[in-house]
């Protein structure tokens, strides 16, 4: 079927309405009426082509929340006018062991399907993403989004929710832990959000105070300016656990200090540049530094879930399609409060 | 009261033999003489000031081997006669956080008192090592000595022995887990040793293959040379613990490759040099890279018994006391199979 999209010709070009083809509903297929897209800032870097692998032309977008339109006859998880999501992936291989184990995203055999810039292991050419007014997903990579939050401020947590969620879940966030967050950006608030609701003891390390309010309205408790670097001396060996949302090169070695010992510092921003450490640094304390990716399907329904419980979305700037230019821009200059999302009745018109 | 020891006047000088003073025995203190004393890379980078922080005259030896000679009034753990040992430390504060759970070697009150070259908490000057006929120390950093473990053999356990036991145990070293040690010295046979005993499955990760007999002899399953770098393809994604014991700057990214989805490397070598990953390599598969250091006294004794057990002990080479300096440029050179210990009857001429 043919559907309405906004996509971009190159990495330097504005995007533009189109139109594109979406396979027909599979027998475990459902079809989503797109209501909200989020944009990513890895939506960014692949249209602008900064990782170097953008097929175009591209329709990003793997932050999508609507409500099924048509399932498949063999679909037995979703019924017509439920809320759904899809995040960053629309499919796997299901046979390796991370994806029998869960850990769809780390797909061992050729990788998870990105909802976009992915080549579709079903239709062989490459997937398009939400910033469209429908799209065809199996219903095994579709997530049930609770009713009680709204499909706006739905739609950020398929990425950045999950991105956030998975490593404070992962490395034990909550009562009488101090958890540290790096960067009041996308995903920085919903780490603030969601660790807060997990109850644990909230710091927001950010460059300046200038959103220190905010991070307290998410339920941070501490707020620290990092620019002066007095942070580092005054708060030294006092977290449990630390998650760096910044993709840039950020001193790695000043944030281990910050750590108790054997506590964590978990990256899920990548900056191009390496990253620079001194091996003592790990070893006085017996520090942890991980990484983490997202998460799998059911770790981001399980996300879901628990953000419906602590009536917990999205802070969100809404804009329509036309604006996503001008919105790409603000993102990379951080000037949004705290994620733009496409209103994708605007494609509509 | 006196005793006879091995120090070296400055960085640059050679080992000699002088008399040196112990505290009298307090009431829990054990008058230790001592049998062996191994030599650790530590020893020599401290003896010859490449850390910046020696104070000369200096005795190094965290490994140590004797026998009880007296006991303090109040000591209760150990009677004369005794197999005993000390690693590398003889105090500590004992009441913060990390002292009252055991991780004396993280104390956060002043840092652990080393047995060489820390200012003593008792006698406020400097602490004089292993390379002597007898020493003082308090029964609670005290390690019982297995009689099963002949104490020229048991005296590398006590630093070497340890500090590949802590992470292995840590980080869930045992059957069905595909484990690498990294370097075959004297650190690393004991990782292979220990390892094996725990029930893992064992690969020798070494620049070429000349120590790989030894290392099926000490229980490793494989061995890959990594000089032509090959084994960073062919095994890529393969190991779910990595322990790092070359204190040199390895290619820290392509040992991250070698890790499964959540594999762990930890370095428990130090270079001086900084090490430099790029961030993708951890959060692609949502690796973790972690620190350790030695263990505590508690675990230390743990591993004692497990190594009594598993009939476990280092492969040494004996060296009378007169050797020293030549072993040190033997241990810089790698040439040792796989660890230097001083014969301390030698110094009783």
């Amino acid at each position: 079927m043919q559907v309405t999209a906004y996509q971009t010709p190159s990495a330097k070009a504005p995007f533009q309405k189109a139109t594109i083809e979406r396979r027909d509903v599979g027998p475990h297929d459902v079809l989503i009426t797109i209501a909200f897209a989020g944009i990513c800032h890895s939506d960014i870097h692949t249209a602008r082509n900064e990782w170097g692998e953008a097929m175009f032309p591209l329709v990003p977008g793997h932050e999508i929340a609507g409500t099924v339109a048509e399932v498949g006859a063999e679909v037995t998880k979703f019924a017509v006018g439920d809320h759904v999501g899809v995040g960053c992936m629309v499919d796997s291989c299901r046979e390796c062991e991370n994806c029998k184990a869960g850990e769809e995203q780390f797909c061992t055999n050729g990788g998870m399907t990105g909802t976009y810039n992915a080549i579709d292991r079903v239709e062989g050419r490459p997937t398009a993403g939400g910033y469209s007014t429908s799209i065809v997903v199996d219903e095994k990579y579709t997530l049930r989004i609770p009713d009680s939050i709204p499909l706006d401020e739905a739609a950020p947590l398929l990425c950045a929710g999950i991105t956030l969620y998975s490593p404070l879940n992962h490395w034990g966030a909550g009562p009488g832990k101090k958890v540290a967050i790096v960067g009041m950006g996308g995903l920085g608030h919903m780490g603030v959000k969601i660790a807060a609701a997990m109850g644990a003891d909230v710091t927001v390390l950010s460059q300046s105070d200038a959103k220190k309010a905010d991070g307290e309205r998410f339920g941070a408790q501490h707020h620290y300016a990092t620019a002066d670097g007095t942070v580092f001396d005054d708060q030294a060996g006092t977290f449990d656990l630390i998650v760096n949302t910044v993709a840039a090169n950020i001193p790695v070695a000043q944030y281990l200090g910050l750590l108790k010992t054997r506590g964590v510092m978990v990256n899920v921003g990548a900056p191009a540049e390496p990253l620079e450490i001194n091996a003592f640094g790990l070893l006085g304390g017996a520090k942890v530094w991980a990484g983490s990716m997202i998460g799998g399907i059911a770790e981001t329904q399980e996300m879901l879930d628990f953000c419906a419980e602590h009536h917990i979305g999205a802070t969100i700037e809404k804009i329509t399609a036309d604006q996503i230019d001008e919105a790409y821009d603000r993102t990379v200059d951080s000037d949004v409060r705290y994620r733009f999302v496409i209103d994708i009745d605007s494609m509509r018109d």
